[in-house]
Order: structure tokens, then C-alpha cells, then sequence
């Protein structure tokens, strides 16, 4: 095992890699900028670095530094945490070639994935499920026709040097197809100077669920089930489940196998997450994530298992811990995303934590790296705190979930506890009937 | 279901109790002493009544105040927690004859194992094994040298008017006996007016091994495995565990059907903890709580199930939620006690507690009424948090235990923080090699 883990990341993950560090006897190395020099994961490691000035990019996204931190306190082994440098697949063969252990997956398979249209092609080649379309540009209108008729309508069509939202038209019937051609044609030639399209299936309310694996690069994956984060405002998750209101047993082992499966055949090593939409009792592959993920702790709650451990012990090159028939799903569980942001406008809300009471009591967990008198700062992402609570069944874990939301303190600052709260007085939520776009509908008529 | 209950309790119990009730749509009204206005439970309660002055004979000791609070409020049931009127059997009938439901076992229940003699006798009719003795005084010496034999020494001489500790002489050998009978004779004469004696079994290192069960007064009773309470200073716990490293599957199977069995002939209806001390793999009746324990979380954690939610459905009149068949144990939990006491002197430290800090991430839970500026008044128990982790197995359970002990802050006042740190780097305590009077030797060659 190692003898000192190096952790090149800061805030609440930070903070959960230093406590599984500590959980195994490992001592911790903490690198901040100038801007955390008092941030709870700098006072509790065992050493901390300065690695430079509070932007990112001349700190925690500064390769150098952090191998600089790691050479001279003698660690050997970085964990990336979520964000920053942790699906850089550069960074981490840099680390492996300073002689580090990388907490992670293989180079090789960081890039594979980090590729969305290579991610895609695996995904298919490996037998996982794609969002059926032309996967390229399409030549002609005829040849449009002849897809669209093979997938069904409805279809978008999607300028190949689009993005973000843009280049994307709906047609939703065989007639407006030709017509919705030409327009697109016309629009991605005026807005991107290349009017090549595609055609892909247009889902209209679909669910985001991801499926949560763990291999050790020795033949073992298994699957975790899913975690359904359908809940997001602006492609950001904001609250996150397990298991999912619309996902059975059946399917639970299903899709599980079908994904630890084809990772098997890549020889994955490391905790990764694939990620589909899922519309109608169909999946379909968005993208994988190379890293321990912001809701892996509902996966932890419903199975009893660490990731954060196993994913270290695994990287020291331990084997899986446990077989897929070990895995056992007990309960449901909730994450929301405590930001700091001014829950009407959205807009970030950093400053000082003059109060900080974080509920307690059965079921419940805070993973948090805020303390009465801290100062959230301004240059980084606005999660504060996640609040993941476990009960029965789902209604349980909200009732639980809204009585935590009544009993945390966090004054000082504005938060998102108001928006959850708002969220989960809808019958929408309360009953798991929602989409990806749910929570943009709400937002936009929501006032507190 | 109850529409609102009334918590006759203060502390970490009062917000255990509250927290249930809000998770289970039921309105929560707080009573209080002047000492306690600022308490947590009654800032988080939908209603709160103050009912009386800070010594607690005259409030949360006082019937008439809180059914009269009952009354004002409007409330169905009454919940008294642990400690205060939990175990008075008159105060459980007043309760049931003003029209509110006392949310715990009958008042005759209560009443016979309030008794001690009363419950051992009934324990033992029961089947449930007692510690051998005379079970009354002995008349002369060639009776008493039957028995001690028929015991198996050492046995314990003990005088009927003595207590707590004190008429009570150890007899190692046979040959010793008659001249120590007539010595404690002499003694207890002198001492209590009373010169009649009775034999026991002398236990020599027993641990304390505890069986929780509930019944539902429907003929249902199961029970939840053991803890263990072996880490006790002057009678008091200060470590509870589950399960007890000295009982595997079979034990715990075979003395929990006992129990719970013996219960189910009684019609138990609510929570109860049969005690024993456990000394060469035999199990010996100490006595029976007919109430809620503090340390009920570590059974909570290692069976997924809510022993408050559960209490009170079945005041409500409901049956148990489950089956014997359904509970399973995982994992190890172990709970720390946290008194606002000096750790050296062990005596009381109440005061104003400046920053506190409760440990957060995975298999942590914090039950605990204190906050930020809050001031820990004299009057009270010096209870001020229980701190609680469930990990995988017990050496886990201990790192993380260590982790969090590291992680909490209690600014202000002097609290018993260090006491465990102490405690758990001992080898007794982590290979679990410890019996009821393992803590009282260490503590005297402690310092901090």
C-alpha cells in the first residue's frame, strides 16, 4: 500500500480522499493556491504545498507544480479528485512517468474516452448501446430520408461544426425533413462556414442514468447500478439518486452486466462512469467519465461500498475487494448539491461562512469542507456541501432529506437549500416523474 | 398515526425523537426548563413549552407539567426518551389514564422489571439464565458451602441491605468460607443493622453483552443482536459496539431466540434491552431497560433499521415492520460518548462551547444537541454528543472512529475527546480484549 498520497484538488473531494487516505493508514500531502491557504483539507492533511497563485490554471491545473509538491514531500501517489487535472490523460502519464502512481485509470484510456466521437465508437464496437444516426456527415437528402424512416421520427439534425445547442433543428415528421435540410444546410454554412450535418434520434424527455463500474485492470469489472441525476440546470447536475425511480431490477442487472461487460473487454482499470440518456426503455450512450464522480457517495449509501478506498487500493494494484454477486442494493438514497449561489438568480454567492451546522442524526451524511469562519473563494466552482441522505425507500430518504434541509445552518452567504427545498415540494419530484429539461422548466418559473 | 407528540426529554435524545417524529409527518412539541430555553430541540420543534425551573425535579421530572404541557398543546402521545421519567411506570400509567399514548412499554411491564429481584425471578422463569446464587438470604453455613459449591468459586458473599458496591466480600475457596460468612455477617450487621447475607456466583472479568428486541404487543418480538458494553467507568458506559467481538452468528442467534422468545411469552410490546454480563461463553441476567438506550444507534447502524420510527408506529398501534427472518447484521459500529467533562479529573465542565464542528464523509454519524455558541448548562447529564461509525469490520470501524475523533471540534469547554483517543490506542481495546472493569484500571494509571 502507499506510504503518502499527494492530493491535486481541493474542497469537499479533497476532503473525502484525505479521509479514505487517513481510513488507511496513509499519510496525505495537500497542495492549494495562495487563495486556500486555510481550507479545511490544508488543515487537516498531514503536509500541505503552496502550488501558486488562486487562478487554476497556474495551480491546481499547473502539471509542474504538482509534480514539484509531490517529488519534494516523497509522495508516491496522486489522486486527481474530480475536475482539474483528473481526466487529463497528459497529466496523468506525466505522473507515471515521474515515477507516481496515477489514482486512476490508464492514460490510454483516460484519452480513449475523453475523444466524445472515438468515446461514441468504442461504446458501439463494445456492444453498448448509441444514439442510433448517421455517425458522420450525410451526403444526401435521400440518404437523410432513408435514416430518418430506419430510426423514427422525431430526428435532429446537427451541423457537424456545431455545439453547445447550436446547429441542432427537431423535424418531427417524414415531410419536413427535406425542407429542414436545406434550412440547416443553409444556417451551419452562414454560421459555421461548413454545412456538413448529421442525423442522429431526437429524444424529447429523457432521463440522464449512469451506470457506476469499478476494474482492477487484472479481468475484474463490476457494476454498482445506476444513479439517476436527470435533475440538472444547464447540462450541471444538481441532485442525484440511486436507485432510479424508472429503473427495475431486470434492467438494473441488465444494462450492469452489459457495461461491466464490454469494460471487461477494454481492461479497464479504476472507477469510471458511462452515462446514458435513457427515453422509453431504450439507453443510450452520452459518455464515460474516467474518475471518481461528485455523486459516487449515493452508490456508496445503497451498496455499503467505499469507492474512494477501493479505488486507491486498486490503483496500489490490489484486486477487487468483492465479486459482482457481493454486491447487494439496500435502500435509496438522495444527494443534493449545496452551492454557493444566490438561489434566485443562480448566479454565484462566494464570501464568509459566518454560521456552519450541518445536520445530524440517523441516515445522514455531509460531505463538506466548510467551517463557521470560512471564506468561500470567488475563483472556483460553488459546491460547498453535499448532502446525501439514506432511508428505506425513496419516499423515506425525502421525508429524510427535507428534515436535513430544515436543520442545516449556513448563514452568512446564500445557498442553494432554498431551491432544494423548492424542488422537492413539487409532485414531480416527489413522485421521480421528471427529465433532463424538468429542472430548467422550474427554474424558469420559479421565484423564491 | 399520532397527528403531534410531545418529547418529554432535552439533549441529543430530545432531537433523536424529534428528528423521527419530522420524518414521519408527526408535529413535535419541546418541553423545557428555564436553563434550557436556547436548547436545540426546542429552536427545531414546532412548538415548545417551559416547564419549570432547571432542576429537573421540578420539570423533566415533573408529571404534572408535562401532561399539563400535553394538554395545552394538544398533543396524542408523549415520548420520554431515555433517563427522566422513562422508566417510571406510574408516570407511564398517568400518561395512559389522561388520554395520551405513552410511546413505550406498559406500565405493568415497566413496573415488573423496575423491580430487581422482581426481574430476575421473572427472568429466570422465563428461562433466561440469571447468576446463581441463593436467591434469598442463607440461613447457615453448611447451606451456604452447598450452594458455593453447587456455584463452582469464587463465589460473592453479599449482604440484603447492601448496594452499590458495598457489604460484598469475595470467596476463593472453600476453605475460606464459613470464617468469611461470619465476618460479613458481623459487617453487615454493623454497617446496615442487617446481618442477612446471600451467595453468588462472583464473576471475575465479565463484559457486558447486551440484547436489544422489540415487540409489538401483537405477539411479535425479534431481536437485533447484541452490543457490547464492556467500557465502563463507575457503572457508566462510555464505548457500545456491535457486534461484540467475543459473540459470533450462532451465539448471537441462539441467546437472541432465547430473549426474544422469553419476551414474546410476556405479550412486550415497544423497545427493551435485556442486559448481561458474559464471563467463559455464559450469559448472565443483569437486568432489563424497558426503554429507548443511548446506545441504540449501534444497532441502527448494523441492521439498517430505525428503532424510533419504529417505536413509535407500534405505540401508534401498528405491528413491527419486519420479521426475524428480515434483519440481517453488516458491518461493525461502534459509539463514542462525549462528555463535557475534564478528561483528566473526569469531572463535569459545563460552559459555552466557542466553535463546534461535527466530523462528516462516509459511515459517520453525529447525534448531538450542540451547536456554536451554545452553553452546556450544570444541571444535566454531561452527555453532549455521541459519536457513531460503521465500517465494514471492526478494524475498519476503529480507523474511521480515529479519523473522526481527529476531525471533531468542541472549543470552549474540556470534553472526553482525548479520553477516547486514549481509550482506542491501547491493544486491549483494539484486539477487543476488555471486561467491564478493563476502563476503571486504565484510567488509574491515566494522564493526559
Amino acid at each position: 500500500m502507499f506510504q503518502k498520497v499527494l492530493i491535486a484538488n481541493r474542497g469537499e473531494v479533497a476532503l473525502r480522499i484525505l479521509r479514505a487516505c487517513r481510513e488507511m493508514g496513509i499519510a496525505t500531502v495537500a497542495v492549494h493556491s495562495t487563495a486556500d491557504a486555510s481550507a479545511m483539507h490544508v488543515r487537516l492533511a498531514d503536509e500541505s504545498v503552496c502550488i501558486g497563485p488562486p487562478k487554476a490554471s497556474e495551480s491546481y491545473l499547473n502539471p509542474v507544480a504538482i509534480l514539484a509538491a509531490a517529488e519534494i514531500t516523497g509522495a508516491d501517489a496522486i489522486h486527481p479528485g474530480y475536475g482539474f487535472l483528473s481526466e487529463n490523460a497528459d497529466f496523468a502519464q506525466m505522473v507515471e512517468e515521474h515515477g507516481f502512481t496515477f489514482i486512476g485509470p490508464s492514460p490510454e484510456h483516460i484519452r480513449l474516452m475523453g475523444d466524445k466521437i472515438v468515446a461514441k465508437a468504442t461504446a458501439k464496437e463494445l456492444g453498448i448501446p448509441t444514439v442510433p444516426g448517421s455517425d458522420g456527415p450525410v451526403s444526401n437528402e435521400a440518404q437523410a430520408i432513408e435514416l430518418a424512416h430506419a430510426i423514427g421520427f422525431p430526428v435532429l439534425i446537427k451541423a457537424v461544426a456545431g455545439g453547445g445547442g447550436r446547429g441542432m433543428t427537431v423535424v418531427r415528421a417524414p415531410e419536413q425533413l427535406a425542407e429542414s435540410m436545406r434550412m440547416a444546410r443553409t444556417e451551419a454554412q452562414a454560421g459555421f462556414g461548413d454545412d456538413r450535418v448529421y442525423v442522429e434520434k431526437f429524444l424529447e424527455r429523457p432521463r440522464h442514468i449512469e451506470i457506476q463500474i469499478v476494474g482492477d485492470g487484472k479481468g475484474n469489472v463490476v457494476h454498482l447500478g445506476e444513479r439517476d441525476c436527470s435533475l440538472q440546470r444547464r447540462h450541471q447536475k444538481l441532485v442525484e439518486e440511486a436507485p432510479s425511480p424508472v429503473i427495475d431490477a431486470a434492467t438494473r442487472e441488465r444494462m450492469g452486466s452489459l457495461v461491466a461487460n464490454a469494460l471487461k473487454k477494454l481492461g479497464y482499470r479504476s472507477l469510471g462512469t458511462v452515462e446514458f440518456l435513457y427515453e422509453d426503455g431504450q439507453f443510450y450512450f452520452i459518455e464515460m467519465n474516467t474518475r471518481l464522480q461528485v455523486e459516487h457517495p449515493v452508490t456508496e449509501l445503497v451498496t455499503g461500498i467505499d469507492l474512494v478506498r477501493e479505488q486507491i487500493a486498486i490503483a496500489a494494484g490490489n484486486r477487487l475487494s468483492f465479486a459482482q454477486k457481493d454486491v447487494r442494493f439496500q435502500g435509496h438514497a438522495i444527494e443534493v448539491r449545496i452551492n454557493a449561489e444566490d438561489p434566485r438568480t443562480l448566479m454565484p454567492s462566494p464570501g464568509k461562512v459566518t454560521t456552519y451546522h450541518a445536520p445530524g442524526g440517523p441516515g445522514v451524511r455531509m460531505d463538506s469542507a466548510l467551517y463557521a469562519g470560512y471564506t468561500v473563494p470567488p475563483f472556483y466552482d460553488s459546491l460547498i456541501a453535499k448532502l446525501i441522505v439514506h432511508d428505506v425507500d425513496r419516499a423515506a430518504c425525502i421525508r429524510r432529506l427535507e428534515r436535513c434541509l430544515d436543520e442545516v445552518v449556513i448563514d452568512g452567504i446564500p445557498s442553494s437549500v432554498p431551491l432544494h427545498q423548492a424542488i422537492f415540494a413539487t409532485d414531480d419530484v416527489r413522485s421521480g416523474e421528471f427529465d433532463t429539461g424538468w429542472l430548467g422548466r422550474f427554474l424558469a418559473g420559479w421565484s423564491t
